[in-house]
């Protein structure tokens, strides 16, 4: 067993199953870097406030940066007797270097240094998700443009309501991871906050200089409070927020793949390279990555879940508990990243029958609002146009007949506003492109949402 | 068995029960205010858009201000048939002012019209709550302010750790709920967003001007694309995330008022005004409100999964689910509103019993991370004194002695380091009012926190 | 405001707005049956205890039978000052018939009667859910029955996978809820459990006899531990989850149904009186129901998140958290009971689109695995037959035609063993009736299945 | 790349990422006994059918047990591209013996050859949770008896109330174990049944016997429709669900052996083999277990909602995102089994400090309600008794002293029903030994439930 770093006061080694249970090397050696470059930060400053010497913080960086590069080549062993990666650093840093490696743990506690590494590894998580939104969200872009003009039934009750660009369709999914975007930099604002010089609790009585840790770590903000800073996960759970509102969205969107990929709908076709078969049914071309991504989706909610019920009611200030913070947290970050990742991936390679969509259009009776707004335009009230249409709506359907396929006269007999241009009101082309209100299907519109976005995206910094 | 409901009476006119199932006025009336706000603005835009006469809007407005003041004096009656609000309060306009109430819905639809009810009504409460989450703040630094200068235990793992003052304590909790406010306020950015004009799903060939309504309403944003307008329900989500986080806040500091109450802390006393008594034990003095507020973080818990589940998988636009956001919002904010409420109210009433918290901290070794600290400034490696310590504390104990009743030989005999000022290191006063490292629990710095908590409070406008 | 029944050590009289934000009564008036049903109870067990008189326990039932009469007919004015539903019908008792009133407390504590009143009132209402399942498991038997031998596709990943009966596909549902009647039933065991007696926590010294007790309000047992008893509130999270449970099954029926309603399946038809239309779409007829349902799953599920953060941590014995379990259980109860109820009602009026389901199982190569089969039959291993069949698939992709268009010749070129009796093995009906194996589609085992299904239902008492 | 066993249609490989995305290997290899045993039943019944001679059988039993041996001794590579536990073990076994090995998939589909894996999986385990928690509530027993007749304060609202034995605290924990145990074994009906026979999703034309391979895997029930049976995890949802409760249980004592540790209860000590202490505080011994117990609990409510949510709306029958529930419910296990485990260890090791216990009984008015028993006994209504006690309660405050200190004549002068036997009925031993109602904390009581638990635990099989 190795040697305990807090055994002082006590008699009875811990027992072996105690060690295996508290242990969480196995977690938290993935934030071996952050570790490493707090502690070098840490010792830096430990100079500048004469507690280190130059040499011994040397020594000390000299080590980690040997440790770091064994763990890297992965030439380092797990040992649940020395709990946790920081344990396990320190340890072999007093192997490499002897004492002065334990002079390198004075004025911090594992408490701060525990939120350190956690918010350092996040911040590059978070900065990562951020960078790949971007590109999700260009893929989306790619997609519209591509297929500009392209026309498809919108739907709402998953009934066909009224006609809609594909790309109209596919910037609705740019707007919602923008907004997830926009979540995760404003979470980073309070992720992005030094919490070393908290100590265990209380702060410290050594003469630190955390504005110097700051700087040399690269945090904007010092944290205010001692006890708010070893006891706030505030920061998971926001994390796990915004990324539980990001999933809903990719549940949204793959739900709508998932159906455009079935038979009945045909709206598209996912790349052989993105779908797999079945081992009993050989006709099967399964779009198995939108099913996985939607079934991700309770795992990152189930991850929300357990952060705010392992933080509901802990009294001031750390407390053990704490500990299973990363693993909704490692396992939230890493199922986001996949998901955002092989979406990017699928996106491009998704073939679009556009003409089964747009022969879509013509069944359903999705210009029946539109009939409606033409009455509206030659000055009916609009509830009672909604009326009127109503009854052509069912007088042709008792006939299996569309509103267009209806005759002039039949038309006039629901009202006699009706004159001949309602034919070509009623056009599939006519109904979108006279969508022209801000934000509306209008081919126009949506080409100004496309450049809009490629500007916004082109100014972005990732 | 009990009269059933389900007993097979299929015969029944069976649109009742939809109706009833379907309605949502139960719960949607509350926005009436809301609805009548966006329609007046919307009949003023369609004024400026040609689509009805200066005559007509004023008489819509007439009208509907006639309804509001119906509604808020309790004369209006629900009709389940009549489905939610926005119906029931037509309705009523086309019974007093006839056909023209029908124009109003012209570009319109109720997808975008509820959409807008609930910005309008969220922003109004999450701008309460934040003005709320200002009064509590001050409250704490009131608190902390009131008591400067009275040490307590700090704890971790619940074990006595080192003392701090009791307004470094509270002065914790103003961090946490500063954060919830600037969480509430980026919410916000994405509640205050115009949704009118979205239309159904695709807008509307109407030559509306969703700029003139935006400045009607003041909303800084006009949404962007029609279809993510209707569906999305994002800002739901985000806001019940903010407050399950700030709820989670509450559970601890609730925690520790139950804590504090209970005759072994003895901390506290909460007024005989916020505590109940018990109907078979005559001596008892319950921490009710803590206690409610604690079980009621699950309940906010509870809405920001159902808001999370109820949106899983949706495709676009509009589906009827949506619907039932408003259970868990509403409830959700009554909730978090009531809370805030009554912890305003409680704070400022609860007594501090210094005395028993300043004699809790000789107890318990609270001083045994000075005495490592001391020798550290002796010269001894961090973790040398660590266990040097340790086998001090366990020989004090075997005494059933404190480190300070220790006397200089027996200290001594731990390290040769030890001198007479170690005394004074292990004093509690001294050892809180050495941890003056930023955000340490030295009376400067709280005292310090105070002051600037007093800054930021002053410039917010609530 | 009314006398408090707790005050004797109270100096100050409790805030206003605390008595707003701890009183219950708004949320358990409700049980004010079971309340007067356990005091009678009670009582009468008091009487046979020698603690009060044959005619005290005769005025308290008659002044409690008047209460329950007064509650029933809306006489009844609450008071946020009496707290709850116990006090308020105490007070009005002691109103009624003066100091003996005072007497039934004797030997209970609101701790053990409001665990009683909870359990008396979740009995009956898991006994209705029990009994509404029994009438939506013959719903499916009936719907299964009345269109016995309809083909439809049977789906996996939502593609159109082998064909089954339309019947089949209904009596998985009937399983499904077959078995959440079964975890209900299972629930019940544990609701059903006696907890009067216990008091406030640790029993009481009152010669009371709980057997009897039991006796008189009909449960099976006796709670076995008095801190358990008022400490216990398993009983809600387990009716959650079976509820949440049942909810699951519901929102995968609404799914089905909203795809089946939809242009592209066409499935089926949900009447007129169970569907809603479009403020501004005259075509829509909008499967509002399901979706409902479908939304309200995740609000059953945030019911059972809400009661499991509630009860985590608290410790022995009774916390005030508690009364909060009512939110949850009361609207989970009500929730699940319109849901069964409205399923009840709309289940047998939906349209069998039984043509169109039919025609759906001759495209997409349902009939793949059957070519698999027939080959396996031939002789050839399994994992051949499927690589066999692929390559056919493919090729009457590449010619827009399914596998029973292939001409004789096309399909020998595949495999030596096709023979002549290949058409024959592609049918639908051949399909579907080769499917014997225990729990297949085969016509004769569904039709067995809904034998047994009625004789289970017949056998069951609701 | 390994070959596909579905790729006889796809003309692009899959794409690498996709195999890394949704591969289960990684996952599922934990059940590869179970997919061998039930191979190996599997491949019995088809001789039995006639579709493999007994040779072949033999060849794929001899085959399938040296891939057992090679995996379990870690002799087994993995590959993304073979997907799953089963396609590797198929694959592995092809690579042994050749073509037979392709006829074992003859009449069964990855649909239910993965349903059965997880239903003997979850069976074995389950039975071993059953197991563990017969262990752990004779842990509780044990506890019980050993310290028999020990007094602490009972408290509700962690107000002290009355006086109960440590022993009765212990009995509720092993009443909470037991109804865990018993809803586990209900869980278990629903679990062990055997799904193998649906195939893909409706049955198979093959002339299998679904009862032979129940008789075979020991499986009491075989499913009754193949639909329901692929599409089926109402059991992994209803494990959770009970593994949730169970947890919520280990964090309520978790939660009281905090309390207990801690300086200002100090009524218990945990050995020093089952805490840990501080890098920065020397005097530190934290319940680190109790503490990781409570925090695990959110981890187990996650895997709950994970599980609900990914099945919520998911149409009939198989769909890819039920891959996912691997992860919830192997954690759950995972978590759970260890938390009982460690219990287990961590019980019988706990020091009862009983004289710290007792001694807290005598301060806190913990008699209160034993006076107005006592007055109840002499004639006065019980609502009137909890007036002059509270009266009583508030004098003795004022002087600093409890109830027993106050002289004969200060108590008579609350009433005159006061007599002297009333200091023996508030005595701590008195108070706690006439609480002999049923379940009560009598000591005669709780040896009879420590007596009735020993023989309870007795007649059950583990």
């Amino acid at each position: 067993m190795a040697e305990k770093l807090w055994d002082g006061r006590f008699d009875i080694p811990t027992d072996k199953s105690v060690e295996r249970f508290t242990s969480s090397i196995a977690t938290d050696s993935r934030m071996f870097r952050e570790d490493i470059e707090g502690s070098i930060a840490h010792s830096r400053m430990l100079v500048a406030a004469g507690i280190l010497s130059s040499e011994e913080a040397d020594a000390i960086e000299k080590g980690l940066r040997e440790i770091e590069k064994d763990i890297a080549e992965g030439r380092f062993v797990h040992d649940d007797s020395l709990e946790d990666i920081h344990m396990h650093i320190e340890s072999a840093l007093t192997e490499k270097i002897g004492d002065t490696a334990r002079k390198l743990h004075t004025a911090r506690s594992r408490n701060d240094q525990v939120a350190l590494d956690v918010r350092l590894w996040l911040r590059r998580e978070t900065e990562e998700i951020i960078a790949g939104l971007h590109a999700l969200r260009r893929a989306f872009v790619d997609l519209a443009e591509a297929h500009m003009g392209v026309p498809m039934p919108g739907y709402t009750h998953l009934q066909r309501a009224q006609p809609v660009l594909f790309s109209h369709h596919m910037m609705a999914y740019y707007e919602m991871f923008t907004r997830d975007a926009e979540r995760f930099k404003d979470a980073l604002k309070r992720i992005n906050v030094l919490p070393l010089g908290a100590a265990a609790l209380a702060g410290t009585p050594h003469p630190i200089d955390r504005e110097m840790t700051r700087r040399l770590l690269n945090f904007p903000m010092v944290s205010a409070n001692s006890m708010d800073t070893v006891a706030d996960r505030d920061f998971v759970a926001e994390f796990l927020s915004c990324a539980s509102i990001c999933m809903m969205h990719f549940s949204r969107i793959s739900e709508e793949l998932i159906l455009w990929s079935s038979s009945e709908f045909a709206f598209i076709q996912l790349s052989d390279a993105f779908t797999t078969g079945s081992s009993i049914m050989p006709q099967k071309k399964n779009p198995d990555i939108p099913e996985l991504v939607r079934g991700k989706t309770g795992r990152v909610y189930g991850h929300l879940m357990n952060i705010l019920t392992l933080m509901k009611s802990l009294p001031m200030a750390y407390n053990r508990d704490m500990q299973e913070d990363k693993f909704p947290l490692f396992d939230g970050v890493d199922t986001l990243k996949s998901v955002v990742d092989i979406y990017i991936r699928m996106l491009p390679n998704m073939k679009v029958l556009s003409e089964r969509m747009r022969t879509s259009c013509e069944k359903g009776f999705l210009n029946a609002t539109d009939m409606a707004d033409y009455l509206v335009e030659k000055g009916l009230p609009f509830r009672k146009c909604h009326s009127v249409v109503g009854k052509a709506v069912a007088y042709a359907l008792s006939l299996g007949k569309e509103l267009q396929d209806l005759s002039f006269e039949e038309l006039k007999g629901f009202s006699d506003l009706v004159e001949d241009d309602l034919f070509e009101a009623l056009s599939v082309e006519s109904m979108i492109n006279r969508r022209t209100s801000a934000g509306g299907t209008a081919r126009e519109n949506v080409q100004k949402a496309v450049d809009t976005a490629r500007e916004v995206l082109a100014k972005e910094q990732v």
